[in-house]
């Protein structure tokens, strides 16, 4: 550690001031000249047939300058629910986008939009899963389910297992997963203690505090369009845009604006509708969801039913694994469902497995990623699966944990081997942390003291980084990545440290995907962890150029040199030295004999640095009211290396309280005819800081192989086992064993009541 | 050639539809929200102590928000003309901007600036440089001239000589210049032949189609500011905007719009001045200058005075050069003057030098460089003293030249040798063009012939270049200069013959000054010569990292690989291929193995590419009325290699046309108070498309040593011999030498009643 001048101090976001002082642009602060403002008609349908659209009193509202229906875009058909188009013929879920009204003004968008009459006949809707798998259900897609569901991938959520190919009669089935290792009926059968249970989670929505916005300009040359857009990967939505107006995607130029949070929810859902409309009317259009749009139009995180089953032999051996996952994934489909079954089961070692899932549709918006998608609920199935076998065998759960958790060697989900990974290490210090130290105090106050675990794989992708000098000493530091989480802070760490000027003479260039250098989507866990190692190798190029100026000017070897002080040195002879903004003056002036200190860095990680994050929640059950109040929570994670300890603290920090909400009262409910209740944030009920309870963070740092100086993704990991510690507090508090989020009073109440 | 798959074929614009369909953006066509247009009041008197300045009719002028006058800008004494503030205290020209009226709209800007009203109490005004140079002269900088004359440099137009430390009393004289070299004395005293003349050429305006304009944002965070405008050094304006906001450079971005031409006049003017007023009422603010400001308040090309003798041994040989210079920089200094000097003497070899150069301040609007700065005096100069010289010893004229001419090897202007240069390869090939050969029979109709050559030793500057390929199979191109003339195509041109794909595969970025890599000012005939290398380097690193992929995936070496019609393949197995856009997406995908192609180049070419045109006109003199009429202009010039022939071409014709204008039409003229009397383009007068006549451009091919594909800079010397072949023309029709440009009718006729 001591090793490091910048890495691991707390370094405050690079973009703080701006932010704080309204000074940062966001999606919605952008105005272009003769811009458009959109208001979307949305269906208020579950399911109906798409009659006349009567648009003449919207367009008689002064400033609506036209009402766009399917009839005036190309006919695309969207292939997923993050390429919806307009409804065309019928609508399939309320919500869903019927007309677009473009006005000179927001508020007369809004008035338009108001006034456009629709005509349907409605038809039944499917709004569950359990009406979804009926034998007598109505078949959503009677032609066949959309099968371009590729979005997830991004997010780091692989399918995994083998998709079985339904060659059957149409269904509201969209796909199944099965993937069997060993011989789980045997392992079972032979098993000392089972442990099983179905768990249930609803829709949850991710809820940014800034709604989903873009602005779109055409180009009439190219055909192409630039797009500016709250978003988390600007060359994916470069893709996807040139699809849908049919150009290359280096006619269509994204600039992904600072993000006001994510969380998965921007990886892409209406930015070719918006380019179509754009392009369609000649003029620049702008979007930005209010939030009622924001929670009935977008894409939340599946409905998840999990029926989950360990074995264990009265040593605490893990024997066989076994889970059922059924996933609602709204209208479109989604390969979710696969995903949480091979969550359920990546981070114990186990000979015996059997993991299936059925993804089934329904009448309802359809879903997207979500933080760690789908790992909250496979969590709470393993983790409460855990704690009650512990209970059965009588033995400590971390002690159980320990006993069968992942080490370096044992296969991994992705088919290899584990790397250095640290479940032990961070069970370890979760074991050694005073809130669960001291839980016999809390036990005897009343309280209830629960622990669990949780693990993602991390994703992976190429990129490249840019570092240039300035005439001012300044390091200029370019990525092509999207900044949702503070992250150009912590590379311009890392570009400080390897180049050595300190973090304030870095630069964080936000620029377009023209201007940027490759950079995916930001999400999975993966964007210090892989683009971070561009940066190191860039400012290290930098460094090497810089140095060979100086070199070539003291006439001296590299070696000799020294950057100390914003100043190259020769090494023992501090007299002998020139200033790092000489030195990039000298490529930057006419007639210069030195090329300009332009650094580039470029990385294919392909290795994975999985990471742990283990949480112990403290709680107090009043059994009059049901009500379960959070009095502490402890957030203990291995890092790697924790590049900027105040940007990992606020993901843990951010991660755990996400969890509280999954845990304790976040649930997008939907009536029988596919109506959202919880359709506004009075309805929709996230944690305030008071019920979000005093977070503790406790960062662990098992350096991984790859990653800058060791670090690991850190963005996930704190959201998935927080609903599971809960669930085991609460079992420790009151012995009741909740399987449904959120844990609301009532329905706490009623499982008290039936105890 | 036949080598080239691209290189020397004519390529259209690649943005010439944006162009001709208006929807390529200009610096007028950007609006900011809550921009103000400024306006600025300017000073009527060319020297005068400055009063009360009364805005508050200006203030009641709806949309009029603010009047900014000196005392409300932080006070900078500016250095140069390029730094001008606001007048304080005195003004010093006609034309200085006294005071900055910002409003909602540009025509409430313009009311406002008409009803400001300044108090000015007329001071006695210097308007020529023998007024300035008189014993009684008043000094126009009491207290020292300001000495911050950098900005030549930065159009190649090094001063040369020893300035000489002027520690005399206060004068108009800025600086004087003296270069001596063997005994001029002696070897005048031993020349057979000598030639001697004084020329004279008035101030001359750069005259863009598009005129001077810049918007800027302020960023209350840093105290930078964004700006973009109408320029040829975005690089240079950063610097020069952060200095004078106190700021780092890496606070500044400058955007480089699209230029409408610029010749050497948009090298940094109103930049600082308008980003401090920016800053001062935290607002965007944009100032576009209409024609008059644009004649009245720029940087025109200096007036020139040269008294220029040669002197020859009866074989032709060139014994003495002596050249003394005088400069009317307007109130600001300039080296230029010394320039002529050196440019009068730099390609003929001769062992007897002395030049001598003065540059005077005057209160006239100061000047800038403009396309071969000093040059086409210069040259009219030398030229025509060529011509009389070959006269008075019967030689051919193009013989003398040639038996004089610099050769690799000789030494050049900067002390060091020749490179290989084409100057003997141009005469040759002048001698053998129609227009020369035919010049018997053009005589015989009472026309007159005239020849005459230019030469430029071509600037240099350190750059870099990327290359990114896209998923479409584009390669996308970046470097950080603006686009003047069509350099693009160009760069387009050279990275596909490099990277090995068609050039409209190619995509050209236009960025700024932070996601560029460092380009330097357009301008000095360098950008194609050593930003090319740049480029060619960046493309070919991106081609080795695309045939690096490929090679891994067919197992195969990258030499066993091509690129043919959009496909690597495998050389003799047409078969085994993958096409460029499949590379590039297996470096921009989630999991993907290998890292983005993003090439680099740098470079600091530190070896020049002198390159000369000769030009002959054929002339017709109406001795009636004295009218020139210029029948016939042959250009014929050595490019090294012409990459694009089409903007090859269009180099040498408008810089044919602009020497027409400077032989025939254009004069800055003031009268003895100062003012302007050619202040619109109804009284300056430039060549239209009768006037420029036929032009005939000749490519001449010298290969450069460091340029790419052996190119060499095109942009000056085609403006730089049209003077003197013009005149060289009419003396072969009139026997009449004329010394003073413009070569206007009254003047002929005066001419021709002295005969």
């Amino acid at each position: 550690m001591s090793d490091f001048s910048f890495v691991g101090k707390p370094t405050p976001l690079i973009d703080g001031p701006a932010k704080i002082t309204g000074n940062l642009k966001y999606i919605g602060d952008l105005k272009l000249p003769g811009m458009l403002h959109a208001r979307f008609v949305l269906s208020t349908y579950a399911h109906a047939k798409l009659g006349a659209i009567d648009a003449n009193a919207a367009l008689d509202i002064p400033g609506v300058q036209s009402v766009l229906t399917a009839d005036d875009l190309p006919s695309i058909t969207p292939s997923s629910r993050a390429k919806l188009m307009l409804a065309r013929e019928r609508v399939i879920f309320v919500g869903q986008p019927v007309a677009i009204v473009l006005a000179d003004s927001a508020a007369a968008a809004a008035d338009g939009a108001d006034l456009v009459m629709v005509d349907y006949e409605p038809l039944e809707a499917v709004t569950s899963m359990d009406a979804a798998l009926a034998d007598d259900a109505t078949v959503i897609w009677p032609t066949g389910i959309p099968t371009g569901a590729e979005d997830e991938a991004a997010h780091g959520a692989d399918t995994g297992g083998e998709s079985e190919s339904d060659d059957e009669e149409a269904s509201n089935i969209a796909g199944k997963t099965r993937m069997e290792k060993g011989d789980v009926a045997s392992a079972f059968a032979q098993a000392d203690v089972v442990a099983e249970r179905t768990f249930e989670t609803p829709m949850v929505h991710q809820s940014s505090i800034e709604t989903q916005g873009w602005v779109v300009q055409p180009n009439p040359i190219s055909g192409g369009v630039t797009l500016w857009g709250s978003i988390q990967s600007p060359f994916g939505v470069r893709l996807d845009v040139a699809d849908a107006l049919g150009v290359p995607e280096s006619d269509v130029t994204v600039y992904g604006m600072p993000v006001g949070g994510a969380f998965g929810a921007k990886f892409g859902l209406y930015e070719a509708l918006i380019a179509l409309a754009a392009v369609t009317v000649g003029k620049p259009v702008s979007l930005i969801l209010t939030r009622g749009e924001e929670l009935l139009s977008t894409n939340p995180a599946p409905a998840l039913r999990i029926s989950g089953k360990l074995g264990f032999d009265s040593g605490g051996e893990l024997l066989a694994m076994q889970a059922d996952v059924t996933a609602d994934t709204g209208v479109y489909p989604s390969g979710l469902g696969g995903f949480a079954a091979m969550q359920f089961a990546s981070f114990y070692t186990c000979d015996n497995l059997l993991l299936e899932s059925t993804n089934v549709v329904t009448n309802k918006q359809s879903v997207g990623a979500y933080r760690a998608p789908t790992s909250p609920t496979a969590f709470m199935a393993v983790e409460t699966l855990f704690d009650e076998a512990a209970q059965q065998l009588g033995m400590d759960p971390v002690e159980l944990r320990l006993k069968n958790a992942a080490k370096e060697g044992d296969v991994a989900p992705d088919g290899g081997d584990f790397p250095t990974i640290g479940m032990v290490e961070t069970l370890e210090a979760a074991r050694q942390h005073p809130l669960w130290r001291n839980r016999e105090q809390a036990r005897e106050q009343g309280r209830g003291i629960g622990i669990a675990i949780g693990g993602w794989m991390g994703g992976l992708e190429p990129g490249a980084a840019v570092c240039k000098l300035n005439r001012d000493g300044v390091l200029q530091l370019q990525i092509g990545t999207a900044d949702l989480s503070g992250t150009p802070t912590s590379f311009a760490v890392l570009a400080a440290e390897a180049y050595g000027i300190s973090p304030d003479k870095v630069r964080f260039v936000y620029s377009d995907t023209d201007s940027a250098p490759y950079g995916g989507g930001v999400g999975g866990s993966k964007t210090l962890y892989t683009l971070g190692a561009a940066v190191l190798r860039a400012a290290e190029d930098a460094r090497r150029q810089t140095l060979a100026i100086a070199a070539e000017e003291f006439e001296v070897s590299s070696e000799d040199l020294e950057i100390v002080d914003g100043r190259v040195q020769v090494r023992g002879f501090p007299d002998r030295s020139i200033s790092l903004g000489e030195i990039a003056g000298k490529g930057m002036t006419f007639g210069g004999r030195y090329a300009p200190v332009h650094g580039n860095g470029r990385q294919a990680i392909t290795d994975r640095a999985p990471s742990f994050c283990a949480q112990i929640a403290e709680v107090e059950v009043d059994e009059e009211t049901g009500d379960v109040n959070l009095l502490n929570l402890a957030v203990v994670q291995d890092v790697g290396r924790a590049i900027n300890p105040l940007a990992v603290e606020g993901q843990m920090q951010g991660g755990a309280v996400q969890g509280v909400g999954w845990a304790l009262l976040e649930e997008m409910r939907y009536d029988a005819d596919g109506q959202l209740l919880s359709g506004s944030w009075m309805d929709y009920a996230m944690p305030d800081s008071v019920q979000a309870a005093p977070i503790q963070t406790q960062i662990v740092e098992v350096p991984s192989r790859s990653g800058p100086f060791g670090a690991r993704g850190v963005g996930e990991p704190p959201v998935i086992p927080t609903v599971a510690a809960i669930a085991n507090a609460v079992a420790d508090a009151t012995g009741l064993r909740l399987s449904q989020t959120p844990m609301t009073a009532p329905r706490v109440l009623e499982a008290l009541a039936q105890r």
